[in-house]
């Protein structure tokens, strides 16, 4: 073995390595969601603790930033979209982000974030945002301190988008969502004015629990979801997340009386499970067998969600299937008004419970104020007012209390800063693949009313899941649709939407 | 801190970080029996061996070694059954046996059992032992030479037999076993003359599988096993481990036509959880919050097993709860009727579906033949035969095939050698300790029959679960009743049973 050969192996086995005690982490994760007895949440703190401790060594390793030095020149680093130039490239990126923050300041967003979220819990519950507001002021410093640690002085939220979005820059997905916000808001008015109602009452009828489960399972295993390398599981909190290559398990959370939340939220996951499960085995652990972005991973979701299971065809073909699970509830309804009923758009306070479109109004409000909030332009005892404001400008209603406003959500208090406007990111890259992947295919929704989801999930494997991370989120929507992002084919999409749903009123 | 302190402190803070993983190791297990995707199974192996390494390298540390040295003759290690001495006297007795294993022996052996266990696997399906045999031999090779490096040249067997009974010898163990059969086979021939049938069909009626775990749920819960510290689950071979101080997991197996598996499995695994529950959780990880013995273990077990959920005062009191859940099989049967049935005793074939007097022999067979191999006095291509002729010779019985006799326990094919008296050491810690507790609480039978196991269940935590492994098990058992080991409790409770059983024909 010569010299490259001899340090590509060492970095390669070090990864390789690292995988299995993330996935294992993973484990330790999913089961504090699932299973875990509820006096057992301390000592699976010290497992979960001890399990991180060995992961940061693993990734900031100095061996690692010296086999990745003594690659950089090496043909195997030559394509930045190969497997080993992805595997150099992004290692290198992530490992110079992390090399520039100071020790001090990492364990300082530790205990400011374990303790954010605390203390917003307790907040959230007693209404009172005063309780929370100097720690958030703490975590936007120290995010501050963050991206200037980083060397990015210009619009700090770089640093911070960059961590979710690689490569993506604020200003351009600040103008995409500007656009997408002044389409969105006349749209939602058109569609919500009173002059044609949606009526979704029946998807507030009697719902038992073991039909939806199996129905979901039936529809999730349908478009493509692998039992065999995966699990449907009940959590407070939904989320998908895999601990292997062939061990993906994602959860929902039931409500007997209301239809949508356990159905189109497993959709959601299970579009982020066909992706996992979509990626390169063999590549387990490196770029080339990872998930893009975060938006990337958002937009595998909405597209199952929304754009396949909130469609005429696929309800043509499956709502037969769902009156054989809920006889009592679905005999007297037709697929147009199943189709219009799970297809209401009406504006609301929650963001987690918002429909197709109002969504990202939710998001876009979020972005608009953590960006003026990291750049000082919005001072945090001013947040609870410039948010009422902005949901009465967009969404044309007022939180009640802060609970149902400004204190709804736990990422800020977990540091997540940057990380809201991968959810619209997801959104607008759906419709982006869907009209690309119609321009290949043809009429999907005929396919859908067939029960045939393989053409459009064959596209998928090929373009989106095959390519993991080999290809930056802009890099692979460049390269299947010609631009990086465009907010035009959902804007398309739900304004089609709103057309259809009207006349068939 | 002196010298002693700062040693003191670097093992302790050792000891409790390995606990972490061992406990974390325990959930990758338990996981894989329980909630494993199909297709994870390889992906599994690879995290279970990283952590097994992990642990290994841990527990032979050559600073381990030093730091015991340093204590050897510290204050801490003057009282062997105090917290710290316990501590170095366990720790050091494992080191140094440990230490004496050839790295490439302990190599050699993990390829053999796992080869062994495929082998064994197949060999049992094609019920074709010839094909085990020279798996077999080169195990029991190995284990002689592991016996050898220990240093045992007397009795090769006491180093086997020691990893599973720290500081039991087999002499003493021979003598109590083969005094043990000499009274259970004329016992087991006179309860199954024929002269007093007892009938079971009552247990083979319907026993629905919903039914069946939430009277499991209640009963276990009865008796003492926290829900909030714990969990039952299915698996396909039941057990019980824990992940955590607060985290007891345990699983059992449903037959919709059999009342007794999945009932008396689950009393069964419970009381290995009620011990573990009842160990000190701030001494977890160390010997005085770890477990005695396997035998301490399983008289637990047994015990709540056997001599309470066998008792008529038991079923006094829980059969019109069992009625409540099963109200159309239970209906027309009455006290005497069910406590009859779950005490039918029955030569059978299969270990694990053993009644708990014929159970014995079964064990006493394995001890006697794996100490006949392990000492050159049989030899592997005689062994079908042999244990055909003690089966004929102890239970009246014939296997018809080496799937039903000599294959049907993976224990051998995984290096279990020295592990199958633990169970019968077990059974008669169980009664020794019954005996000792009903001599001190009075008839506990009218507890149980009042639905009180309270009383029964203080004790144990007192004298057996908060003496942790402070004790090894012959101290602890001459502790608690004057006696290491003594099989006349067990005969006595063996006796009277059947002496009850024939009476209330």
């Amino acid at each position: 073995m010569n010299s490259t050969e001899s340090v590509w192996k060492q970095l390669t086995d070090h990864v390789r390595e690292t995988a299995i005690l993330k996935s294992t982490q993973a484990l330790l994760e999913w089961d504090q969601q699932t299973m875990l007895p509820q006096r057992g949440v301390d000592w699976r703190a010290q497992q979960i603790t001890w399990m991180a401790g060995q992961i940061h060594q693993r990734e900031t390793d100095p061996r690692l930033g010296d086999w990745l030095h003594e690659l950089a020149d090496a043909d195997l680093a030559a394509d930045p979209h190969s497997e080993s130039g992805a595997c150099i490239r992004e290692l290198q990126y992530r490992f110079n982000k992390k090399a520039k923050l100071p020790l001090e300041l990492v364990e300082q967003q530790a205990t400011a974030h374990s303790i954010g979220q605390q203390i917003w819990a307790e907040a959230r519950k007693d209404n009172d945002f005063a309780a929370f507001a100097p720690h958030l002021e703490k975590i936007f410093a120290l995010k501050r301190e963050e991206a200037a640690a980083c060397g990015v002085t210009e619009d700090p939220y770089d640093a911070l988008l960059d961590d979710y979005e690689t490569g993506a820059l604020t200003e351009p997905v600040d103008e995409v969502l500007t656009r997408l916000k002044e389409a969105l808001v006349p749209l939602i008015a058109q569609a919500t004015d009173g002059s044609v109602p949606v009526d979704d009452a029946i998807l507030h009828r009697s719902y038992p629990r073991q039909a939806q489960e199996a129905f979901i399972r039936e529809v999730t295993a349908a478009i493509g979801f692998d039992y065999q390398r995966g699990r449907l599981d009940v959590a407070a909190h939904p989320f998908c997340m895999e601990s292997g290559p062939h061990d993906c398990r994602m959860t929902t959370r039931y409500n007997e009386s209301l239809f949508s939340p356990a159905f189109f939220g497993s959709l959601h996951e299970a579009g982020h499970g066909i992706y996992e499960q979509g990626l390169r085995t063999e590549q387990y652990g490196f770029p080339a067998g990872t998930w893009c972005s975060l938006g990337i991973h958002e937009s595998q979701s909405r597209l199952w969600e929304n754009l396949v299971g909130r469609s005429q065809g696929f309800w043509q073909h499956f709502l037969p299937r769902a009156r054989h699970w809920f006889p009592e509830s679905l005999a007297d309804v037709s697929v147009d008004q199943f189709h219009r009923a799970v297809n209401r758009i009406q504006p609301s306070l929650i963001r987690v419970e918002a429909d197709e479109a109002t969504y990202n109004l939710h998001i876009i409000i979020r972005f608009e104020l953590e960006r003026a909030l990291i750049n000082n332009q919005l001072a945090v005892q001013d947040l609870p007012e410039a948010w009422n404001q902005k949901y009465r400008e967009y969404l044309g209603i007022t939180p009640p209390d802060e609970r149902n406003g400004v204190l709804q959500d736990i990422h800020w208090s977990a540091g997540l800063v940057g990380y809201f406007p991968t959810y619209s990111l997801g959104n607008i890259y759906s419709s982006q693949m869907f009209a690309r992947a119609a321009g290949d295919l043809g009429d999907l929704e005929e396919d859908f009313a067939r029960g045939d989801f393989g053409p459009l999930l064959e596209w998928l494997r090929t373009a989106v899941h095959a390519a993991g991370n080999c290809y930056r989120s802009g890099e692979l929507m460049q390269k299947l649709t010609g631009s990086t992002i465009d907010e035009r084919p959902l804007i398309d999409h739900l304004r089609q939407k709103v057309d259809r749903i009207c006349a068939a009123a």
